[in-house]
């Protein structure tokens, strides 16, 4: 049966805006895809550049000491990707190769570096921030390729995507009132482009049994917020936007503080630039003639 | 005793241009950096636009099997960064986290997924172009996130780093062409901005006693050339650009023909974008006002 997920992957591909590369949500973007996804992330960096943002890129990959302090693997153990090396203590190469010729897994041959992939932008940025805050805190305007191994047939949820977001550290009343001013700007952006969006409240798909504790205090506490499309159907919106208000607990996990010593909160807000694309794409067409002029105005096209 | 690479590495923070995170050869970058990476590569994507390139992005993520089928491992196995995830039939999550918590290698938990990281813009293109090319060939330029896992305190030898290509596929005489004309431009184009630029002719870092083979017949075909320039040592200066005549390796490994039938050539040119801002930097200094006003303007400064 032909899904709407296969629909919109399918048409990505014919109408020259993804590559198919063999892994589920890995793909090529070709010059016609990026042009859109740019554009859109040219509004984001505005925003945080008007606010006195602070703009900086990490690699894909980070110090696998960061999630272990962040406490990462006890919420989401399953979405984070590991990094393993090929070290000649492990094993002959030739045996190796063997290995890697006949398709099985190679692990016994590979040691676990002290990498991992980023799963979010924010992660490396709170050690860099470990000790006392600037009175007034610090924002942050953070670019990365993220990876999640989640794999799947929705286009809207890759393994490897872009993510844009902003960061806000400071006094807790500070850092709730930013939160809350992104999540009415974020749904203004996004409705702004035509797209059929609205805030919710949400709960981040923590781990288990312990993770519906979580996820049930998240709610009480509206910690959690996005604004949701649809994409591929009507009744399961995606996530083009997400608002997290973290309280104190990275500034708890890497000895962040305020001006005045106490400990800082922290919010984020992110973007999923491919989700964006896709929405768009979705809801006005493939073909980027017939577009409303406002929208291809304001992503540049 | 402080090296040079300790110097250039303490400048580049002290400076703000990198954010030290904790892992070697892994640096947040700041907007001033970024600034002078993008006027960079904007010179190699006019290039690639004036010749007709098609652009392409691939993610840092890739299809394991891709590197199976280019023998990558047979070449380049310490540099492979292959990808795992936990999954519960390995262990329970609470015996995951302590093994997290007690600071171990946790590899047991996980198992190897069908992924690895890129170690090149290049490899996720050829399976993209399996079946017969048209008249002429096709070229194509692209940008990656490129990881090898080569831990070193040169911040010019970095694990995750920008990398862009441009690849051309087609008839031998017209591939080798290509290349050459490359060679020359990648030496003027890095020479007018300053640089103490030269063309070497190069070997790759092959593994092993079998590598030395490989290596002696890359020099003897004379299939690559770098463009190398001082960064931290005048003795060992650093390669900032390549240019590899694959010959009909990647056709053979992905079925890629020319128009006529015959077994396609091809060849690739890669700059290394964070050792073009290092050489940059060390040339000229850390306080972009005092460069040379051709250089500014060169890269839109």
């Amino acid at each position: 049966m032909t899904t709407p997920r296969d629909v919109l992957t399918r048409g990505l591909v014919d109408h020259g805006y993804w590559i198919a590369t063999g892994a589920p949500g890995i793909f090529g973007r070709t010059a016609r895809f990026n042009a859109i996804l740019e554009g859109f992330d040219a509004l984001v960096i505005d925003v945080g550049r008007e606010a006195g943002a602070e703009r900086v890129e990490f690699p894909p990959v980070m110090d696998r000491e960061i999630l272990r302090r962040a406490g990462f693997m006890e919420s989401f153990p399953e979405l984070c990707g590991s990094i393993h090396g090929y070290r000649a203590a492990k094993g002959s190469h030739l045996d190796l190769i063997d290995r890697v010729e006949a398709g099985g897994d190679w692990t016994e041959y590979l040691e676990q570096l002290p990498l991992t992939l980023s799963p979010a932008a924010c992660y490396p940025l709170y050690p860099s921030c470990t000790g006392r805050l600037p009175a007034g805190g610090r924002l942050f305007d953070l670019s990365t390729f993220a990876f999640r191994a989640e794999p799947s047939d929705d286009p809207a949820r890759l393994q490897a995507f872009r993510q844009h977001e902003n960061v806000r550290l400071g006094a807790p009343e500070d850092v709730r009132a930013w939160r809350d001013a992104w999540s009415g700007r974020g749904l203004e952006m996004l409705g702004a482009l035509g797209l059929d969006a609205r805030l919710e409240l949400a709960t981040d798909p923590f781990f288990g049994r312990g993770g519906r504790l979580l996820a049930a205090n998240q709610l009480a506490e509206e910690l959690k917020f996005e604004v949701v499309v649809p994409i591929t159907s009507e009744s399961s919106p995606t996530a083009l936007c997400s608002f997290n208000y973290h309280e104190d607990k990275f500034a708890r996990a890497f000895d962040i503080t305020t001006a005045d010593g106490g400990l800082a909160h922290s919010a984020c807000i992110g973007f999923g630039l491919e989700r964006v694309v896709l929405a768009l794409l979705e809801t006005h067409g493939f073909d980027l003639t017939v577009w409303p002029a406002r929208v291809r105005e304001a992503v540049g096209l």
